[in-house]
């Protein structure tokens, strides 16, 4: 993956999260000595050493501005971490979108074998509950509880696994630009705004002040995905670490093709000043946030 | 599925619990007017009317013992189920065991596709893990949050996912009987012990007054195994609604081929007795517990 970041603070902030992410999954994943260790083996393939660690470095950005432990918001990020990675296991398979590479290393079904891959993303998926309701990431159970219920819907049939199966109608439909955002709410949305609202359950946030960190999520979250399919259209597989030009490819209705390539760089980048609009309220403890909602539309992978 | 049952008690506990758990899904589990319609029809073809409900029977008839609502009861059986379920629908499919029928129906991956099953089993996974989390489950997060570690653990590679990578492996390695009996322990014992386990939680059971609910479990889980194991090599296909003799087509390790059938079922038959045995300090309410110990060893499904 090319990083190249212009923003000193973005650039060391995701260098540290990335490098605290690596080692809290090395820390929790052993390789035991029986015949499970293949599983472990794939789990840490899928997990450690790849990814922008977007949603960790958000989750972790809001809870320390609201005065949050970072220890206890590292095992937080690691949980919604799990989750995104369970995905592209799942999503990287045969089935699904038959990729073979991820992160510039093979996809976890070509390093090991298919039912290798689905266990490996359940195993995953079961681990970030295991970590979310653990007393090491909070004393606090009802906070323990919230996350958790948080993160379930955000991944689940009406959240990520939802816009994963919406998406996969739209090979077969044509669908406008309406359907193809509800889609993306669903599919990246839903996790990056569980990332910021984990951060701001584990900040004790009371409910009616989450709405401009909401707000801020969501225009992140279409705006990372408005960049996600630019990249796929224009990107540099090298960069990006990942096979590139799949949208045209298969005729598939994205914001690039119902938008245009110059519309929709337009659309991102005021979606992202927008996010940043949102956060007035904060100083420079929100920087980071500030400089992430830039990152998201300019990155190159 | 033929379920023939001499015990009053335990055939009026499974049919009434089998309703309630159906009736449960079919409430948590609308079908939308969206292009996610697929998937949630695919949730419900493996979560409603097929089953024999024995996690949540024993789930909720140890919540019931410690004085615990069944309508709390009943939704962390939900949510154990949903994990069964999940647990089937990435088994079945063809990477995997490659089955065509489960409880009577084609499986899910045939009655819709592939992808749909993975995000089935995906969205049943985050289903289980909403329901605990949320208050309706139980008003103390405490419980809710105790209940989720302990169901996630159970679940993930240290439980039943880790089991069923062992599962894989021992269709290469021949196993002892040491190795099969930890396989199983894992692939089977850990959600049968998740469900007592939940419904000590519930009831409120102090750690140090759960010693013989988890030595009734472990027992049960085992003797349950033997029984699967008996079950492939010498039982009736229509009655268990799903391929037989995969064992020994495959030259599998299993209690079976290690100990003859004869030993099989005598060992099955002890485990179960000593499962009992364990109840002793409990009158009439566990009797649906001490019915649900022999049905797992003489049942036909």
């Amino acid at each position: 993956m090319g990083l190249v970041l212009a923003d000193d603070l973005l650039g060391r902030g995701l260098q540290r999260i990335q490098r605290e992410i690596d080692a809290a999954f090395d820390f929790f994943l052993p390789v035991p000595e029986d015949s499970r260790a293949p599983l472990i083996e794939a789990m840490r393939h899928a997990a450690i050493g790849g990814g922008k660690r977007v949603r960790p470095l958000m989750l972790v950005t809001v809870a320390e501005m609201y005065g949050a432990s970072r220890q206890s918001a590292l095992r937080a990020g690691c949980a919604i971490e799990a989750i995104h990675c369970y995905s592209l296991i799942h999503d990287d398979l045969p089935c699904m979108d038959d990729d073979e590479l991820r992160h510039g290393k093979p996809t976890v079904h070509l390093a090991f074998d298919e039912a290798t891959a689905v266990l490996a993303g359940d195993s995953l998926h079961a681990l970030a509950f295991e970590l979310l309701a653990s007393h090491e990431t909070s004393t606090d159970p009802f906070i323990r509880s919230e996350m958790i219920g948080a993160l379930a819907i955000a991944s689940g049939h009406n959240g990520m696994a939802g816009g994963q199966m919406m998406d996969m109608a739209a090979d077969t439909e044509k669908l406008d630009l309406r359907t193809v955002t509800k889609l993306q709410q669903l599919k990246t949305g839903a996790l990056l705004g569980a990332a910021v609202e984990l951060g701001a359950i584990l900040g004790r946030v009371p409910e009616e002040g989450r709405g401009h960190l909401r707000a801020y999520a969501r225009d992140v979250g279409l705006a990372f995905q408005i960049a996600d399919d630019l990249l796929d259209a224009e990107g540099d597989e090298a960069l990006a670490g990942k096979a590139l030009r799949k949208d045209e490819a298969q005729g598939k209705a994205t914001f690039v093709s119902l938008m245009g390539v110059d519309k929709a760089r337009e659309q991102a980048h005021a979606l992202s000043e927008q996010a940043i609009g949102h956060l007035g309220q904060h100083g420079k403890e929100a920087d980071l946030l500030r400089s992430l909602a830039r990152f998201v539309v300019e990155r190159d992978c």
